[in-house]
């Protein structure tokens, strides 16, 4: 199936011109469509249930741009008595302003959403809703502070973003673009752990350290990965490209590329020598459970 | 042990006239006769704690119903800045009175606690501290909305009720009534899941997707079954009336009424070809490990 | 390595007289020792970072003592509209101000999270910023509450640290001092369950009962263990000082000190009949993995 | 000018069926066609202005109705933090539900300040904006709350009501219809005041006691009166129907029907004795200083 | 009428001991004298009428002193998001329980409103619902601050007492104890302004200053003296003990002790030279109006 | 007295270069200053009071610009429930920043309060405390969106300033720069009033419509002209350049140019043929008395 096709499924109309390299021009008209998508949605659903206008209207309908929309949700959603709304506005709107990269990765997520997600039935949907989308938009926010020495603000907002959503992710931690976090409740990813682009990871997964040292002591997932629930990657290891870890894993090894690990202690499913290895790439794929029938056989 | 007995335990005074059958009087008598119970409760404790009489006051002296203390309980707890107390007390207000069976199911679901729960002293504890219930509760009000096609608002409803409780039903999952959510964090319930009545569910189970389609692809949980802690069940399986799963298991399989899966993949204990079968129904009597013994033989 | 270095590692300077007793005089200065520390870096992080003063100010730098800024924190993460900040801050602050033991066991904490997390940048972090620590402090005062038959009001503590914090430990669990809850989002314990000093726990983990019985059915963890991050420990079995209890395991069986149980269900490493023993204390170490090679060896 | 024409000015467009009699059906069909403006109004206003959109459908385009709008925007202005929006608004709305005279009342006001006030743009503007309108409102409802022999209730409404809008109207007071409070600021009207039907009452007018006994105390202002800015009246005085009081004065007599009384303390113009007489009623036509000539002569 | 039966009128039941010298621990049972009878009146209230329970139990039922229900009931009307409640309430707490001054001032202020305001019918009406009490503590405490030469601080709460309740005293004025602001709102009370004590102030009254210089330069008011609603008295003019002064009055001239000034620009009852000379204490007794006959002879 | 020292009074050191046209790059520079001393104040502040730390790193350290910190605490004051402090934030910031003669206005009126009112301790002081400073900004933003068409939204502001701050002016209505609205409470300015610059006005003052028409109708106050409290003007009167109104004055006459208008109904001080002329400009002596001798002549 083209990527066209797929990132463009049925329910959403008008495809945007291909975008076979991306350069800012498309990145911004890329924007500019899924904003364009998002209003659309909104105005439909405040058209339909007036009990949730003024909410759409507030989140989505009186903004001008996706990043005022996200910056006003999240300065609403992450606030406390201590930390105001006006205060976490700001700072997210000047750095979503500031930065074209983070836009991008954030139309890159709500596109990895509706894409891969059955459940998502609209981007405005996953912008509102998703508390693994807005965990990870504030994270990049988190992460870029993090990089400019600006530890102690980054670490505040780490703390909001764990409290409200129930999603630790380090302000150090690299994040990919293309994101899917489902569901996200209790996802834990460490200081040194670095994820790739296009990855999908469900709730409850870990990144763990090993706790054996201050240095690099997390995982490092490739493109294409997908993490299934509940599963936990300790330490200093390396989940290949497209590789597949399955729900409830405890993974302590490395993955080769578009294998699968599975069980606690996570095994390949072919065997530790010659793993079978998948075509499809399970980030995008979301396909949890085909290992089944090799297991079965495996663990008869 | 009689059914009267296990619902009315020792510490609860004064049975109300036994309920062979379930006719709308009886529900209401019941509803009545618990709403009675819950504000003796409250009553007592408001004049032992002075420091708690006022949060008292507020949740249930003042009201005059289950329905209007459990409304207002629930606007306050899920409100947002952009999502008023007042919108959200309204709409729970409106749906609990104009359905007799979401009150039955909480007077349900407020019994199962009192009576499978050791550690719920009371049922105004349940009605207030249990996030689990009023989870549920909020879900069973998300779900009417669901099925009158106001899907934007369920959403929203949904996205709240996983933010505040960290547990996250879809929308359009059917769940039964007479439930325990134990501790409930984390628990996550997919678009096309059923749950049947007198289940028990610890926290961080998963009733989870396959994510090859978009079609029926949740699990299907019987009447009185018990899953155990962080067990994570996939797909479009069943779960037999009255099984049970042990806690921390990875279920890919359909597991028959009254077995027992344990395990990452989960196996039935005593075997596929002739699993054993137990009597008691677990969903009710929360005997997560009775299994021990069988299952130290199983693994040796 | 001494004691002294592991409690004050190189970015802490000027250590404090050695404690080895811990007369109350010692304790006093040991808390004062940690306030002024707390105070050091609060001040630098507001100079370096206008935008997170007014949090600092209000959090720490406006406060005369450990016990008022904790107070303070808690009373405004902890409070809901039905239960006022100023409530919950005269509670907290009568409760702290009149127990030293509590005052101790929070800088037991502190210094817990500051020696054995390299994520943990300095007790200021810990202080404002770990869910796991200020749920456990919280869970102090609610656990004499408990203990002074106040429990109305420690349930509804209780239930606001499992809605705020999504850790859920009931006040009647008893939990020693120099814990660390690291990430802590997910952890449960039950009502029966003790936690010994000097304990390290993991997020997900759950100290759980079985369910058949009313009376004494949680785990008993002693001193020094680390449960590592989605253990699943049920029934009432005894952990031993110095245990570790591998990632993900499912633990349904006593557990020798200074050996490592692994795997779901959990067996001991080395064999039932002569489990590896292990000379560090791993709650204080954190090594969570080094049982892989030997793990490795043993599911070949 | 008939009053037809007075009643619906020119930007108020398809005026309702003539008002002979004011039957109970007629009553209704009035307050359907005044809300059913403000609804045209709002959903104007709302698509010209997005940014307010959202404030617009909280508080009126979400609502079905005038008595749900009214009391939700009442509930979350008065409301407090010890007196939630919540249980405002469940009280605002049972009472203006079950009493239709309140409603009557409401629409009356709106009418009034529609027709009287050049800076009154519409009905919604007074509905939303004017806190004279709003505090009369709430008066009413603690005015019947006080007949219930609800006082706690009706004097903690009156305090809230003070607090929000500076209007302070005791709960006792009876309060006519067709009402003009304009600005409001600084009103105090007493316990035994009365005040009739198509009162003007400018800013910082007080109704006040003498002080000299706890009877009846305050003064009677028939129809029509127009009391200008500041203007004070004393004691247990009668304000005949359509008299005039000039902003500043001080009365302390009867002042008869029709006639003005200007001045600190406030003499009648033309004479104690032959009291010029004034045909229009300056309750209505808000004529402040058509008695400025003949004060002149007066005051020579 | 006996100063005792004043004091404690027929509604009140039990007096307490006569109070003839005013030595530290009748000061101290008259306190705790008052404050039972305000629990006695919450306690009456809270069961008539359960909607206000809540509100009666977190202001006053649930305190165990005066000093905390104020501290606490100010706390939560004067703070906003940019100074918190529990700040507040912390400030206030401190000083009210340092101070027994205060806290006799609070008390004799509360006798005050009971015994002069027919509309005041209870301590705790006074307590919880006059915006003229409540300003006037906090005010108190401002004072303090000015004193102790934290100028900031008090000027923060003199702005938060200005905006709440529309009474706007600056920190720097001496007020006595024993005094009545009745109504309160728009009363301004400048710098260098003395107020003595058991003085009544009716609402809109200024103590205002000349403008010219930045010395000394406001109203010197003495003991007993009454007010009228929107008098205005400017400049360091001396109102003396018992006197008079009119409502709507404009004072820019000192008043003989018990002699009445009224009227725009006031003079003296009876004429400059030979003032009439009343035997009552207006402060005390109320009498806004028994000049009248006097003043019309005079106006004639 | 030279205009450099009346602007910069001896307890503000180090003034600026002098001002002798107004240019752009004059104005910034003034701009620049002035900030330079808020936050010096605000830092002097802070250190000296740990307990307002907080408050003035929130509304003042711990922004870029005077913009910044007065649409922060505009949007943090005027908020509510249903008009969210991100909305509002966004609004004054939005146009603070776009146009540099409100922001030279705000300044205009920093100094006013400064030099004009002997309790205007500091520009910080003014900028965090002074309701009338506040409104004021917060009105010309109102105005501006007035002009702008944006009329729903102005008076939406409108009504949140009068409930907020007591102080009602209609959007319409005209104020020039270097205003001081002295504790401003109940100032009420009606559509069509204009003033000038350098005026100043004190609480309780009406600029009131005459109720007869919609067209102009109210008053026009020239520049540095002083109104005293509770002072009443009403109709399209004009109040001459310098010209002085008395406090409690009712004014409905025009008034000279430096002449002085007192009494209800108010006269001209010397007679209306030839009345007295003053030289200084009273808005900015702030002179209210000055007229008593002459008065009290005038009145024997």
């Amino acid at each position: 199936m083209p990527a066209g096709e797929l990132r463009y499924p049925s329910p959403v109309s008008s495809p945007p011109p291909s975008q076979a390299t991306e350069t800012p021009v498309v990145v911004e008209e890329d924007e500019a469509w899924v904003w364009a998508q998002i209003k659309a949605e909104a105005r439909r659903d405040a058209e339909s249930e007036p009990a949730l206008a003024s909410y759409l209207y507030s989140t989505i309908l009186s903004h001008s741009s996706l990043e005022r929309s996200l910056s006003f949700h999240l300065g609403n959603k992450l606030c406390s008595s201590t930390l105001l709304s006006t205060l976490l506005y700001d700072l997210f709107l000047n750095t979503f302003s500031s930065d074209p990269s983070l836009r991008a990765a954030a139309v890159a997520d709500l596109r990895a959403a509706r894409v891969r997600d059955p459940a998502c039935v609209s981007f405005s949907h996953c912008l509102l809703n998703y508390k693994g989308f807005l965990a990870c938009q504030a994270h990049r926010v988190a992460h870029k502070l993090w990089n400019q020495s600006r530890r102690p603000l980054a670490l505040a907002l780490h703390s909001r973003i764990s409290d409200v959503f129930a999603v630790d992710i380090h302000p150090a931690a690299k994040i990919g673009k293309g994101i899917l976090f489902d569901h996200a409740t209790g996802v834990v990813i460490g200081e040194t752990a670095v994820v790739g682009n296009n990855v999908s990871i469900l709730h409850h997964v870990t990144l763990g350290g090993t706790g054996k040292a201050c240095g690099d002591r997390h995982p490092k997932i490739g493109d294409g990965v997908l993490i299934g629930a509940g599963a936990t990657i300790l330490g200093n290891v390396k989940i290949g490209a497209g590789a597949k870890i399955g729900a409830g894993s405890v993974v302590l090894i490395d993955v080769p590329p578009r294998t699968t690990a599975v069980g606690n202690p996570a095994r390949l499913v072919g065997g530790k020598e010659k793993p079978s290895r998948h075509e499809e790439c399970p980030g995008e794929s979301m396909d949890h459970t085909s290992f089944i029938s090799e297991w079965s056989d495996y663990i008869i």
